[in-house]
């Protein structure tokens, strides 16, 4: 896919009961609702597919590990059944509710920790590629990643995901959390990445080098401050510059 | 419907983490499932599902109030929007797990405390019916009922149940649980009971009385001492008057 | 014991994940601690007592019906075993929190669906009552009410409770939600309410007429928009006017 | 401590809803109770803990990771304030219903997945130690692992406990539950090794040698099949060879 012909697709975790979801509903153009096993009520979930639905944004199943008191973010050491049961449980859970209001789940996505894991943990990543495969739905991931990397054998579509407010090592890989420049908090260097990638396919590393970052989606994340007044300059930059901001 | 062809269904709950699931599966041919809501870890609901479907066995999804810690047997007084969504994410989580194994989740069941409220309790019945007709499924439900009564203006399919260890009243309804009369604990009682309704659509109420009783499946109970025991005298009798068991 | 000699306790609930807990805890001088059966994990309800401790504001335990996925708004038909049990866990795992950052919990109230129940429910009220007496706490609760009436005979002390931000019957009980007059929103309307009850033992009703209300402790929603705010105003007209604000 | 005097105590896990309780409890003299996170209802827990007290069987609180659906089983990897407020909580909730029916907590013992990573994982290992400190309790741990050494340097007092059901290898720790000979099945087998580690302070590795094995207490599975018909063959030969079988 790749973001050649400036066309970019902007998505943001909603649904977790933090953040503004209302807001960044009109905002992005695919929804990564969460499916209860981090955050999210079942009522919750169906009023943001519902709100998802009506704005026209793309609906993924945002998985995650079993583990609501820690919002998915400690690493679980899950059996290979356990995993597959719980991903199959949740696309599974979360494609009724968004089939009840009219859309359909068009992506999976592994939330938090899990996602963390399956850049490098092979098993686990092979049991989201399975999980995947079994729901048919295309993988957002990480590009490099070993679950993108399985995916690939497995003839499972990917949608590779760029970070917005994170910044990256000359390598194109991103600055580890605990280290300076991970996070980007200025909403003009964030709109600035944004429309580097959409119109170059390239982002500017912390060191000044620019690399190049395969990206099908651009992550805006949602819930820290300032999340929504980020993903108002990232449109309004995308807007000036005539970028397409869609799904696909 | 109604068994009038003497032919039976015999429904038990299965995946909850009680009882013996891999002896009642081989002899009933309709199986409660539950959702995770009252019992039931995905690993072990996608177990159940493999198992049944191995074994020919119509999948049913028992959906329960979000009660984990009570089996779904306490009352929760849940608002209408609360309800349909727990009801819709629990049909459509055990459908995935369902589907996964190459079968199809084919009615849906309250479970509990939310079966004993739609017999009377308009609104959740409602909700109930609303549910069914959202996810396009029969509902299995008591004879009688608010929610067979709306289900029936609602053009929602239903499968009447009757209970094989349930004492029943001379006006055909169920003795309350907390008056004598009300279980029936003799396997041999028990086995008399559902060929009687097999083979005449009728049964004999506590007071020698004969009623009808319109059944489309049997409920037998999984979890009681004896439950194993109780099946395969039913099988057995059932097999004797050669009376043909199988869904619908 | 009742506020004749002009001194006011403001309780809020904190620890919830909603809400401004930082701010509300400079305000009050009761905090109602969530204790992880509605809302809370265990390290964020440390924080709280923490926070608590630290401001030296009292700490009590604010216990729920198991339910959340429901915020313990939904009523729950328990057994009194199982709400026996429920509560003097809760009791239990927050007391040990609080101990840990050297305070202690000095009081017990009912949350959402409970604190309904229990102004009406005599066996459900009953229970509450036994579980403070077990716990050696006084009971926060509705002046009126069923709870209050069993603490009486069974000799357990009782906090009653007055409402900022709710209007008031000439009969001296709530508005009821569902009817016009039920909440204040406008602040000085609030603070205005807590400074007349703090100063004669009087509120004005929704009529204009105006009751006595007994109240050793009066509740400030830690919730709504504007609570904080409203908890401002209130601390400054009490200031004003030389009220005592402090726990009992 | 040590056995060297011919007395020793016998542990088993209780309260979480697998197991026949009611029998082990006579059979046992120290009783690991679940607190809630891998198992056990509030309800069902009081019910342990009076159980427990009215045979005068020890309590000890058997904390777990947050992780009811995978009953505790699988590692998690918890930053050290999530944990220690997690370990304190569920102290807390048992201590208060132990309390209710008049007995106390006497010991800390993680259960599952945490027992296993405190073996090695120093961090994990620190909190649990800190919680035990925290809560005034001795920890029960297996000899030799860093959650021994640590409560060593932090003056928590241990209970070292082995396994009567578990083979051991030659250097006297345990054979890896993936190697033939990991668990002992023959219930004369596993009563002898009680047999010969209370009067002699040594079990006979799988490899035939003997080694020295410090133990204050012997812990007996709860959970396996025969775990009932193992206790009793252990106090049965105990009791003829005249062995002191207590707690402490």
């Amino acid at each position: 896919m790749g973001l050649s012909s400036r066309v970019i697709d902007l998505n943001a975790d909603l649904g977790e009961g933090v953040g503004d979801d209302s807001a960044m509903i009109t905002l992005v153009t695919s929804a990564n609702v969460a499916c209860g096993f981090h955050a999210g009520t079942p009522r919750e979930l169906l009023a943001t597919c519902r709100e998802a639905a009506a704005a026209g944004v793309r609906i993924g199943a945002q998985v995650s590990y079993p583990d609501l008191s820690g919002f998915g973010r400690r690493f679980m050491d899950l059996a290979p059944d356990d995993l597959f049961a719980d991903i199959v449980y949740q696309i599974g859970a979360l494609r009724a509710l968004t089939e009840s209001v009219g859309a359909t789940v068009e992506y999976l996505k592994p939330h938090g920790a899990l996602y963390n894991a399956v850049v490098h943990h092979t098993t686990q990543a092979g049991v989201v590629v399975e999980a995947a495969a079994a729901s048919g739905l295309p993988l957002m991931c990480l590009p490099g990643s070993e679950v993108e990397r399985i995916a690939g054998s497995a003839d499972v579509p990917v949608i590779r995901e760029a970070f917005a407010d994170r910044g990256y090592t000359p390598e194109g890989t991103l600055v580890p959390r605990s280290e300076p420049g991970a996070l980007l908090t200025d909403p003009a260097e964030v709109a600035a990445r944004v429309l580097e990638l959409a119109e170059t396919g390239r982002i500017t590393a912390i060191d000044g080098t620019v690399v190049e970052v395969i990206a099908d989606s651009v992550c805006l994340h949602g819930d820290t401050p300032g999340a929504v007044e980020h993903a108002r300059r990232v449109r309004a930059a995308l807007a000036r510059a005539g970028v397409d901001v869609r799904a696909r």
